[in-house]
């Protein structure tokens, strides 16, 4: 599933799996403008934080070939830029991601289009490979934490969907797997727009890692009948006091997997921290159309006229994360001491 | 809506709102025999431990219409009284209203079918109106705990539509209304089978009362937020000790609600009590088809081959009710006393 972000160079496109359809339709969405990246983000054809990013990355490409001829492309090539940074404002990757493109802009901020494409054709190519590479990475850490015989819960999907490939909550569960540690995963159906029925219950049963589904109502039941012996997320943005936005429901298991003695783990590349935030409470949380919660597929559930919430993510405090997996290793707290140590081994 | 459990004496039809269609379709299912009644109770035609409670009194006299030609008439009745007590597993009152006709029966052990069926028509439209009785009487002890302008959140459907009429939780919040208490509600849409969403919120939109659905996962956000002053549900079972089973996600509510410093209630009249079962422990579970999960109408949720979990009901300890509101009062902890003082109050 490492081909679900696919750049075309020859033909310029790029080629993304429609999440929307999964897990019944494997269709793909191409895209070739700046206008069809921010449509494909907004719509959730890609979503997950990671994922974003690279999407991104190749979308900075795709905008710069749009203005290239215009004789003002530097400004409208700054307008594209934070139309497609803006697309979606809770996963931090997506911002990060622009701005690593626009960095490298500004380090050459004399090259002419043609010379900038080449480079930005090589990041967004590199942003991919160490996004899969990280990933790996941390995977192999977040495998130490499980024992063999553990069942591992998982909210949402931060899997190879979520990624570039492999995941990251399901690249640890992946890397215990490959370790031939004998884990089952309980997998959430994560409502409203139901990414752990559709998108990670479909990944894992494709590797053949023993999945079963269950809807998130369930969690409490589950937990205190001992069927759960770890939850292991990924994440949007991370504060710098170690805070987690993911999606909703998540801070409602974290409390839970508290209250039942379970380890809770959040598994993320450095990627997804931003240093620029104090704390949870600085994280904006986007509010999604109705629709979703309102009808699945074509069938309406709620009556005609009746409001409905959809927040899409939630802040799950610092002190209830037992450990931050990431591809410089297993954070523990403080989150404020051991996020800048991590960074500082990464050399960022 | 006090009308969706509707018999009909002359010709002995019970005729069922069917709740598997609301919100979108108002359409009626027509119960002539012991084998439809069983039929609407297992599908959730009906469903709602108050509810299903009075079905299975009609239920019962549709069970001795059927067999009172018979020679052996009374080994058919008994048969048929327990296809219908057996229909579901965990709600109390199905199996208490069947007894409760019993008990009838047993004091004119001697009584022909056609004494027994009159005595039983009285019996059912007796209960059908206790019921709606006990649920105006709960809902008017219950009301006294709301504050003005609180906003109350409420999981699955314990309104009208699970009761005879009125409803409990829903009881509780229509009293408050109808007080002039200017209160909002949020209606966890409860999955897999979004009594919330479909059922709870149809009603309150119905009667002018300003709801708002949210998904399950949005719990801890909401309550975090300050969103959230109470929550009241219903029940479907409740032991001698106070532990309350109801709709899968209750538990996880009530610990998010104890977390978060809120109150958290359960509305059930003491016929949802069963006295004979010492704590939850002891509550039987019903697990459901797995379509209920893996499919909302007609489309599919999770891949194929995936297993899915369907728990109906979870059980939230007495240590996290903050009170049960019944018919006698607002029941305080330690429950093992204030509940026997309940029954000896009604005189049971």
């Amino acid at each position: 599933m490492e081909d679900h972000i696919r750049y075309d160079s020859d033909s310029h496109v790029l080629d993304l799996l429609d999440q929307r359809l999964l897990p019944t339709q494997e269709s793909r969405v191409l895209c070739q403008s700046t206008a069809d990246i921010v449509t494909a983000l907004k719509d959730m054809v890609v979503r997950g934080a990671p994922a974003i990013g690279v999407t991104a990355a190749w979308g900075c490409v795709l905008a710069l070939r749009e203005v290239r001829q215009e004789p003002l492309w530097r400004a409208a090539l700054e307008d594209r830029l934070e139309r497609i940074a803006s697309a979606r404002p809770t996963a931090v990757n997506l911002r990060w991601a622009v701005e690593r493109m626009r960095r490298l802009w500004t380090a050459r901020a004399e090259a002419d289009p043609d010379t900038l494409l080449s480079l930005w054709l090589e990041e967004a190519a590199a942003m991919q490979a160490e996004d899969i590479a990280a990933c790996k990475a941390l995977g192999r850490f977040g495998a130490e934490r499980i024992r063999p015989g553990d069942t591992i819960m998982t909210h949402c999907n931060a899997g190879a969907l979520a990624t570039a490939g492999y995941g990251t909550a399901l690249g640890v569960i992946r890397a215990a797997w490959e370790n031939g540690k004998n884990i089952r995963v309980i997998a959430n159906e994560t409502r409203p727009f139901l990414q752990g029925a559709r998108l990670t219950a479909y990944e894992l049963h494709k590797n053949g890692i023993p999945v079963t589904v269950a809807c998130d109502n369930a969690c409490a039941l589950l937990m205190r009948r001992g069927m759960v012996q770890c939850v292991v997320v990924g994440a949007d943005r991370i504060a710098a006091n170690g805070d987690t936005a993911n999606k909703i429901g998540t801070c409602g298991v974290a409390l839970l997997a508290r209250e039942h003695g379970i380890p809770f783990y959040v598994a993320a590349p450095l990627s997804t921290i931003d240093r620029s935030i104090a704390s949870g409470a600085d994280i904006p949380i986007e509010e999604r159309p109705a629709r979703e919660v309102t009808h699945v597929g074509d069938t309406r559930i709620c009556p005609d006229g009746v409001p409905v919430f959809n927040f899409a993510f939630d802040v799950t405090p610092a002190a209830l994360i037992t450990g931050i997996v990431t591809e410089q290793g297993v954070l523990e707290p403080p989150y404020s001491q051991s996020i800048p140590d991590a960074f500082a081994r990464a050399g960022r």
